[in-house]
């Protein structure tokens, strides 16, 4: 009845009746040995960080054979551990080391992607990928408004799973705002199909937003519907230098205000972090003619017909009403210095500029990256004593951030001359944690836990909500085989 | 050790201690006996439908005395009601009748009404009446734009529990999607500390929306932090009669995509539900010359400086930018006829007529009320064959809605000479619910479950969800003292 089968070095015993089980599921060709050639992409992330080998990939194509593999998995109490694009930063969606999972790869899943352009919504099969779920919507004349740098490999379960965030989270919210039914194969095999598109329904728990963001640790999400919103017909595209990082939620205020909420991104870019992208990438564009010290890019976006209109001066109504605000507070002296795109190729290089940061940063050498949020009006203090602490310490802060959300991406990398392994990374992150915790911060606003932030939440995190999702992930799985040694750190014995 | 008690004509053994307990904890004067003539107006809500009596009401007034009461009813075994405004329609702030409950109003908790102006948020306490938050949002320039007719009385913690709905959702989402964060005394008496008003945190489970709409089952929400939007400068409000009511989506999105997504209400206003207020109030002032077959109330509202400007016409832009949608969709034949309130006089009667039509129909004579979301393809499917099926049968529907959120109060009454008792209801609501299962609806979009929709919650709610709904309330609140008799119908025995 056991085999013998060898996997990450270590010997275990596998049920052959699994793996036979597995294929008689999804046929023969859709279950590959873990140890195989064919499982290698799926043992990595992108990160290339976090690695492990599991017991066999199963590429299932239908919700019924998800609910099979489920079943099946808890007969033999094999742990599962549900993926994607892998192209989430912290270890959530490959195999932990210990070689005893079933991967279970979603990609397969990608036959839905139906737009419903009466309700404005999109339903997806959990292997879709994103941007291809962007042109989809995009040729019925509509968005789908999320938008990230991997979204030419992140597929939509993991975007779910992830609650995914990005640049345009200001104006549209999170992958949580934007979905609004989901379709999952709970722990015990059943299916949890809530892919009716409601916009209000008030019967019974938000499992919907339970599984959003639980990194499938309480189940499997295989479809979900997502509200689509009208297509932009004009951008307004630009970058300014602020006197202080502290007004700049009021100077998105007065953008969102004079264009009626139409900011779609609103992102921080550190004089620092554009000094790395000009090393990097020497045919930069800088946008302004003096270094900014706090530079912010930013996006807005219209749908309506009479703000794409040029007037007499032939700029659009749209263009024209960002002026008008950047004016004012050029008067007032809050902005220093603006520019707008006045072509799509200055659109395009300001964008170049935003999306290429995390290269830059990697290619200048080591780094050590925090994703993390404050309240709006505390993210000013947070940059200002963290840079000044961590600069004393020899390093230097290359922070970008989506600004709007109060969300900044805050790296450490070695200050010239400096060796990085030198350097007191230990008490940076203990200081830059304990000003975080403080200030109401989160650890994780938008990559999550994976494995790599189990520390960090086993310290930080509320002990009545920890307790809380304790008792959750052991009421729905109570045999704990949903994606094991990811999000909930273990109870210190 | 233990007193004896009576309560609604039971007598049952209450321990001493726990009445002892509870004046310790919040003084002497705010524990009242559930027989006296103190607690009478907890004993029941706003419909009257729902009554019962419970060991005693207390009134805590700050969060660490909710976390007392509820370990120390823990310790006794006792169930605890939490209630507010009680203006619910499903019975769900009430004590049932067994009178062996402690009611905990959080009516006290009103000292929190805080307004960040630069984050765009207001922290509440639980106590907070909904129009009190709206109120000091409006003095700080913004707006809380949560908006139903119980305003004036529903208390935040209530709104909360029960994700209330209402008029404006179809801009600005239901309750869930305003609140950024909650505190909330969990079974265990432990607190969730969760109000930091952070855009992005991406750090565990989804507690926040695991009690909003859970009505108290969970745990008892203290206060919560929720986003503000700019406070409209101009509003265009009207009313309109389709062709057809399967031409409402795309009225809605020419609309939409006309003004850049500013109509705040879009409500459905059946003519036989027009005629009954007409009936029940001559006073109102009809819009159009002709009854509307299907009429529709809109309201669009801008913040934008240069829609509220004049054009030589008068007209504001905003008011411009409908008169030209309306134009085409007259040319095009969707829009039979309509008409833009030209004071605010006019607006005012127009919403009048909309909010007196639940008085209307409650005067018309008995009802049979039904709050229900249906995919918004739907809706004109389940009106049109509904209608024809309970016309047959002797009722006259009278149908009000939100008709950008798919969400019908269909409301049965007698047809002239038909007497309520003779009439199948039974029938029509097998109907109704079969036909509305059929076409992926809910049996409650925004009013919640309570007493009066369990039945309903059994037979209709999906098994997957209704067996982790209650793997998580055995989970959370193992004792099941938190609002039983609520929200998760028992399992048949």
């Amino acid at each position: 009845m056991w085999d013998v089968y060898a996997a990450t070095g270590l010997t275990i015993r596998l049920p052959g009746e699994l793996l036979a089980g597995l294929k008689e599921i999804v046929g023969e060709s859709k279950v590959v040995k873990g140890d195989s050639v064919a499982a290698e992409p799926y043992c990595k992330d992108w990160t290339g960080q976090f690695t492990g080998t599991p017991i066999a990939v199963v590429r299932p194509e239908s919700t019924a054979q998800v609910s099979a593999i489920v079943k099946l998995c808890q007969e033999h109490g094999t742990p599962m551990v549900p993926t994607g694009g892998r192209t989430g930063l912290c270890g959530g969606g490959v195999p932990t080391g210990s070689g005893c999972s079933i991967v279970v790869s979603l990609e397969r899943m990608n036959a839905v992607c139906t737009v419903d352009v009466g309700a404005r919504s999109i339903t997806l099969g959990a292997g879709v990928i994103l941007q291809t779920a962007q042109e989809q919507a995009r040729e019925q004349g509509l968005a789908f408004p999320l938008t990230f740098g991997a979204q030419g490999s992140a597929m939509i379960g993991g975007v779910l799973s992830t609650n995914a965030g990005g640049s345009n989270v200001v104006k549209y919210g999170t992958t949580r705002e934007l979905c609004i039914g989901i379709e999952a194969v709970l722990p015990d095999g059943s299916i949890l199909n809530g892919l009716t598109g409601l916009r209000k329904d008030n019967t019974g728990y938000d499992l919907k937003d339970l599984l959003i963001g639980a990194e499938g640790t309480l189940g499997i999400i295989t479809a979900a519907v997502f509200k689509l919103s009208p297509l932009p017909r004009v951008r307004t595209t630009g970058f300014m230098s602020l006197a202080s990082l502290a007004d700049a939620p009021a100077v998105l205020n007065a953008l969102q205000d004079r264009t009626g909420g139409a900011v779609e991104a609103y992102e921080y870019m550190s004089a620092a972090a554009v000094e790395v992208i000009c090393r990097e990438f020497p045919e930069t564009h800088l946008p302004l003619d003096a270094p900014a010290e706090t530079g912010v890019f930013f996006e807005v976006a219209s749908s309506r017909q009479d703000d794409a209109e040029a007037g007499e001066d032939g700029e659009t109504r749209l263009q024209h009403l960002v002026f008008e605000v950047l004016e004012t507070l050029m008067e007032a002296g809050t902005v220093l210095d603006a520019m707008i795109a006045q072509s799509e190729q200055q659109r395009i290089d300001l964008w170049s500029m935003r999306e290429s940061i995390l290269e830059a940063i990697t290619a200048n050498g080591p780094a050590y990256h925090m994703d993390i949020a404050l309240p709006l009006a505390s993210v000013a203090e947070f940059v200002t004593t963290m840079d000044s602490a961590v600069t004393d310490m020899g390093f230097v802060p290359l922070t970008v951030g989506h600004l709007g959300d109060g969300n900044l991406h805050y790296a450490l990398s070695a200050a010239e001359g400096k060796e990085w392994t030198d350097l007191p990374l230990t008490r940076a992150k203990e200081q830059a944690f304990a000003l975080l915790m403080r200030l109401n911060g989160s650890f994780s606003a938008e990559h999550g836990i994976g494995q790599s932030k189990l520390d960090v939440m086993r310290n930080l995190k509320q002990a009545s909500q920890l307790n809380a999702m304790r008792k959750i992930k052991q009421a729905l799985d109570p045999g704990g085989l949903m994606n094991p040694g990811k999000f909930i750190p273990k109870e210190a014995s």
